[in-house]
């Protein structure tokens, strides 16, 4: 199976990521995880996105905040998908690092969850590996089925609960 | 090859769908086109979803204005990456739009371009299918190459420009 | 008397939700609570709205966070008045749920309420009962009366409280 | 039929209001517009709306921009549900009007509608008569599947028109 | 001396309105605080405005947070000067009664200070009624100086405290 | 009578300032007109303040966009009222001037008005001045009557004009 | 003198990029104009950072629009100061542009003008090499006070204007 | 070597500005601090800004919140390079502080960072400094190799961590 890249621009964003390498394992996807970052190790990041086609990935995520960078300049160095995931840090409530994130120029797209939102850039990246692979898919359909499961189930009790 | 499929939540939203076929269509990616809106036809909007992969789709791209919610429709009824293209209405600079498809909730990721961002959903669609498709990925490779060279050619003559 | 409807995306809203059964409790309107999910039960959601009207409810409240797509979800099943309360969470300031509830497209209205509004919504669900219930009307209009006396009360004494 | 209230802040905003009066004249619901500025006339805003109930009234609508205090002021002083346009000028985009309309105290609901979103405000206005009209309710109905046919219809249309 | 109304939409501002009353103490301008809601109390407020000229007033502060009217609701009773303070609740930052506050309709102005702004509120409100009053300008003169004074010993010992 | 200074920042702002000389013109109140920029001609523009209350001003309007220094400049140099008109250029929708004029620290108020708000700073520096002036306050009073005037005789032609 | 170089994303953000040569070219301030992208062409742009020093360079100005990269992909790669000039394009109305530039990590300033600011991104290049060259200095100064003059002599002659 | 002389605004930015003085004391750089209000003592700044060039300054760095007009009042004064740090108080989120100081009119810059960005404001100092010393540009260059060797020291340690 293609591996997922998972790369934070800083490790003070490990929290946020630990919740993408969470959702993979129980997926059983492979991944490798970097601290790279766009500003402080430029070659780092760019030679990962070069070459990550050659070395088996399949996807990448890139995680950063503020002005986040990152995931466009990975994405400026492969054709392979680029998941972007927007940190909220303390500042402008995360509304610099989402519009530094998203608002990519033509030709060079990142394809951007929520803030913070690492369980589903790694679903996203799973979804990517699923498409040619029938085993992955069944997985992630039964895993929205145990998701709306729980839904269910705290539906029934809710009248109780009030 | 996989089938693209791109839904718009109204006609006039076609402007801006007609970059991402255009895209495709200069890849040789097959793609599908509707008009399915979430709130006034959510069942075929639904049914579209749930049988996208059965069907030969390898990835849904979901175009609409305001209060976004169409990209959000489809990614609950597949497991199909669903790529959302906020598009700009009158109202609110796009931020509505953007905010609405972007902020999904854990479990049911939609991964968010540019606002009106068609061409970038486009390339993002072909990226996900050339995961397993090394002709294909060897286009996206050409392309962006020739990106470059108009950039390095605009380069030359800037000086005389001023 | 016509029952009130409410829906919580998750039941993680439950504390906000409460504002609003204690609401219509004091009013003595009969109300049922859910918790449904858009994205990770859009069936249940669906079915709910559709069956709404015969099932003997008057108006539907629906609570949701992030691209709060709850209460268009519901009304797009149903002809009956939904009230949206966007709910704040950590993210974005509430400014993502407010936005992808209120601007819904035309032939779906959703009556949005504030951040967070439950109170606000459980006595505008009942505002609308009471258009065809003078006994109830009645009940508002004392409500509304109590409410000044305590404003009132307080403005006595805020002299010595400064 | 009970009537519906339409009040505009000026009438600079009657070209938003048409699409108010347009669709309660499809719908064949009865209304009555007037023009009452929360600053400029308070005590005739507040006049038609203490008033509204014994009128024969059974929602109001009010359409303002700005610091769009009309709603409000309105709903001070009746317990009728009280619909909210917030209308965009040429300031802000529209988000002073939205904040303005929605985010109201305790005690005092406005149902808010998207900017300048008058068709819904009207619609929403024959929900509330609707709940208990069966006929009204009836039209809203096939005004639904109406909508929803035109949809399709364009749906069948849009692969020439790329 | 004329006096100085200061009106807050709830207790719950009291607090923000203690720094104001302080303020007038301080400068010996003579004050009277109320709590009235533009929306609970709606007819006390407006009775409290345009009554206040001829009951002694020179000025009215007005203190309110969330869809801010208070002030507008104030103004539109008087022509008196009404100084806005927008106060900040735990919702959108503060954005919603700033804009509510400033963005009045010609012909109903309201003098807008900083989110929170007590102390400047009343100091504006002692500058308007020191136009005519030598005396009350002299200490207002002197304040000045000693906040200058204040910054300029700060100045003095700042590189010690690096 | 006490004069009106109305400082704006760039010529280029006359046609908003225009709208304030027409307001004090109409009501009689001696004004005076000057171009100082916060930036350009720092020195003019404080000493216009620190001379204005010696020189027969009673208060003074400031009208600037983007980082709109000129108000706070002014506010600077003399404790008499001075009012900020926050002046919206092409760039960032005004928001930058408004938060530039109204976000004062504490100890030099700015009573800010809406964006472009130069008729109702007019009438707030003639409502200051009326503070100590029976006859302005009379002026004030007719001129709010006949504006009432206006909308109650639109509000009589507007079903006419659906 | 040291050279300024002046790097554009795309060719579109000419007529911005023109007011920062014309600037230069008054101040006799020698320049070179690139067009370079951050993600078309990340090379040629990190190749020119990384020689800029010793090429003779002083400082950078980078222009760029959207998820502005640029400043901070060329900053990234020297320690000379760059100069970010965010570029409104048709969406967020800039804000997007001016948070990716101005919020970069520690450790990899970009100097941020306002937006389209490429007069001052100009003037503040010439500001730095004037550090240590009194003639350029010399120059600057005169120019203030020529821009200086320029509004004084508007002041002469407004109040014609009116 | 030319100073870098830092203002702040008020007392209680020392925390923010402490990490401006601990960079350029790492990197040897000459400072000097002071406490300065572009409000409370405008003289004061006004005259250590045209006086700063003669006494041996070769670049300003000015930091305030809110309105931040300190480093506008500096430029306005001096035509050294001036850098604004936007502080972020409690109110706005920093979004006042921010535009309020890189919104600057043309002829007048001001190289604003990140808010709260006081590290890399000295940085920037050094950076303007360095231009012309090759020996604080080789410092700059062997930090940002040390910068980027943490990344990859943490880089190395990531998987564990997980």
């Amino acid at each position: 199976m293609k591996k997922v890249g998972i790369i934070m621009g800083s490790d003070s964003d490990l929290p946020i990521v630990k919740k993408a390498t969470d959702m993979l394992s129980t997926l059983d996807v492979p991944f490798e995880v970097h601290v790279y970052s766009a500003h402080r190790t430029p070659a780092e990041a760019s030679d990962f996105a070069k070459n990550a086609r050659s070395n088996g990935f399949g996807a990448i995520i890139a995680a950063a905040g503020m002005a986040a960078h990152l995931a466009g300049a990975i994405a400026a160095n492969t054709t392979l998908p680029v998941i972007g995931i927007p940190c909220k840090g303390g500042m402008m409530d995360g509304l610099d690092a989402l519009l530094s994130t998203v608002q990519m120029p033509t030709g060079i797209p990142v394809a951007t969850v929520a803030l913070n939102g690492a369980a589903n850039a790694a679903l996203l990246a799973a979804q990517i590996i699923a498409v040619e692979d029938a085993q992955l898919a069944a997985k992630l359909d039964q895993k929205r089925k145990a998701d709306a499961a729980v839904v269910l189930e705290k539906d029934k009790g809710i009248s109780e609960r009030l």
